[in-house]
């Protein structure tokens, strides 16, 4: 019985069309190019993990997870990000491997989306994991890897902004219950900024509280807005923060890069793994991020190898929907070359398509004994028509 | 509640470290170079797919399948394999543009393995789609064209089985019942011939039939033996798909390409869409296919836009295998540096480290306040040590 065949992809499913994926590709060698000389090595993992093993990674992606059962009925999941999985290689396959290391990934992750918001479900991603390094300089160089990527790219204008979830945390739990606490962070992290004020104002806390909260998470700006929370009275877990802050924005003015910093205290990522700083980069086009990542202190203790680490990745389909059309096309800049012969010409039009394939141009052979060929106008090629009055 | 973190990966899948990641991006670049030349553009379609699209393109795969349910309960399947995705795109997205149509791919697809013997789930293919063109100099250009692609990639003993799927149904059905000829058909595609043998013998078939049929198909070689198939009293159909055979074999030798070929009928491949040649390739030092490919003139009809079509795909991961350690790494030959820098030298190390990247140089900054630094004799890498009294 033959089921009738769908046209239909599943929601969120894209086709990529060849000049979209010769852009992606173009952007994919920028970037390769800059993440291997900041010495970062590829590696690759399966497109399906135990859902063990990465899908309880954030409880916030549950609802977002494409799981199947394997044939002894284990849960799979197609793995929603890239973090986990280099964790659970950094624990297994390179556990020999000294620290740092530095690796690099690409490949498609994938979030299960609700309606036809257009949304993708599978979406490609580039970036790097640093990983047993503590310093501040740690958190520079991935971020201004980040920078020297999306400027490979050809992203010219955007932002990164910086947010610190060891001070958020502290800070919240200075004042709020844990239920509370997740209530508020689930708003930030789905930035319903009003919905998370109203959970403060109506929240017991007392009034000077409340405007104290609401304050420093509306604290946005360069190293000034530090100046100003080192003026407050604030607790020992709080100034840590800012103290590591500071140490980032000196060593990240060294690298000359604070114009495309922006410090916001209230950012948070639905990825509940991040314990340090956490970045998200937009682009001034574009609504959504175009990059995003942050520092992981635990994620590794899960895979047997405590480590401090810290990553980025850039998400590809944004770049290039930025810098789109602004790209060069690589490669063969000359025609294609279409050779129109019949069965006299076979061994002429072989030994030719050779001769102009070995000088790098491309070409397509037609076989069409006689009769006119209909030039498709859209393509801009060079016709070579070595039938006898053809042409 | 925190569930156990497993190392462990789902059966079938795997990591590749950033050997074979190199490994695998410059047999990749190196394909596509060629493929590219011969007029071929790459499209990119999505890992899952509606199961009633693609997933009964072949009966025998059905068993093979990662099946999962979207939201709303419709069956969806990781792809098994690249063409009927492209075939739908072809009927669907691309269904203005003018045949002849060049497409090109890589990409992984998933087969669900039975047991731990080692064999993948996911695999990289690499392939093209020649769609709209029935000559045979159209079998013969994907046939050259993968062979190309062979020799590009660094294989240089091989040979590609050509079978008929057109003269292999034809002689079956002259000879057997349905169910007979499902039968045999099964024991082809997965080479047991000892299987398809005791089944013939043991058939209702006259004595000397039995013995046509076994030396029929027992027929290996180059051009003779399509004369040898010639001199017999083959029923029409048997014989157009010889003159096929013959046709083909001709523009090969325009190409020059005929001591790669080799002729053998009884090769069949577990995706039934093939109307036409078949094909498989073998290199000397590899028990299975690298490659393989054939003709499909009614499944784009499927997807309303009825067209005969040929294509090949490369396993990416065998030809590596092949090639394996013979490829010479691209990119920079020259030592990584590490560059060793204390809190008094960052502005130093950082400007070093820039003037040596953009000289192409592979850098890699190692903070590292004081003290001996380990070095992984592993490593050959050029070490670089800022710090007063340092090295």
């Amino acid at each position: 019985m033959t089921k009738p065949f769908v046209f239909e992809k599943p929601l969120g499913m894209r086709d990529i069309l060849p000049t979209d994926v010769e852009r992606k590709e173009e952007v994919l060698l920028r970037i390769q190019k800059v993440i291997k000389r900041w010495g970062y090595e590829r590696i690759e993992t399966p497109t399906l993990e135990f859902y063990d093993t990465v899908g309880g990674v954030s409880a916030t992606l549950e609802q977002k997870l494409f799981k199947l059962l394997d044939r002894s009925g284990r849960s799979l999941v197609l793995r929603p990000d890239m973090t986990t999985p280099i964790a659970r290689v950094v624990g297994s396959l390179l556990k020999e491997q000294a620290f740092p290391l530095r690796l690099a990934y690409q490949g498609n992750v994938f979030r299960a989306q609700e309606n036809e918001a257009g949304k993708n479900a599978e979406f490609p991603e580039v970036g790097v994991e640093l990983i047993g390094e503590v310093a501040p300089d740690a958190d520079a160089e991935v971020l201004v890897l980040a920078i020297e990527s999306l400027r490979a790219a050809g992203v010219e204008k955007f932002q990164i902004a910086i947010g610190h979830v060891g001070f958020l945390h502290s800070l919240l739990a200075l004042y709020f219950e844990d239920g509370e606490q997740q209530e508020l962070k689930r708003h930030l992290y789905q930035k319903n900024y009003v919905g998370f004020q109203q959970l403060v104002v109506d929240s017991a806390l007392a009034e000077g509280d409340k405007e104290k909260v609401l304050a420093l998470l509306k604290l946005q700006g360069g190293a000034e807005i530090l100046e100003t929370l080192k003026q407050l009275e604030l607790p020992n877990p709080l100034k840590k923060s800012i103290y590591e802050l500071e140490e980032l924005w000196a060593v990240l003015k060294l690298y000359g890069i604070t114009e495309h910093i922006l410090l916001d205290l209230s950012l948070l990522k639905e990825m509940d793994y991040y314990t340090g700083i956490l970045f998200e980069g937009y682009a001034h086009s574009l609504g959504f991020p175009i990059c995003d990542g942050g520092r992981y202190d635990q994620l590794l203790e899960g895979f047997g190898r405590p480590a401090p680490a810290i990553g980025f990745s850039l998400k590809l389909d944004r770049v290039i929907e930025v810098v789109g059309s602004s790209l060069t096309q690589k490669g063969c800049k000359e025609k294609p070359i279409r050779i129109l012969y019949g069965e006299a010409e076979r061994r002429k039009a072989i030994e030719l398509a050779a001769r102009h394939r070995a000088e790098g141009r491309i070409v397509k052979l037609h076989f069409k004994q006689n009769g006119a060929f209909e030039k498709d106008e859209r393509l801009a090629e060079e016709i070579i028509d070595l039938r006898k009055g053809g042409a």
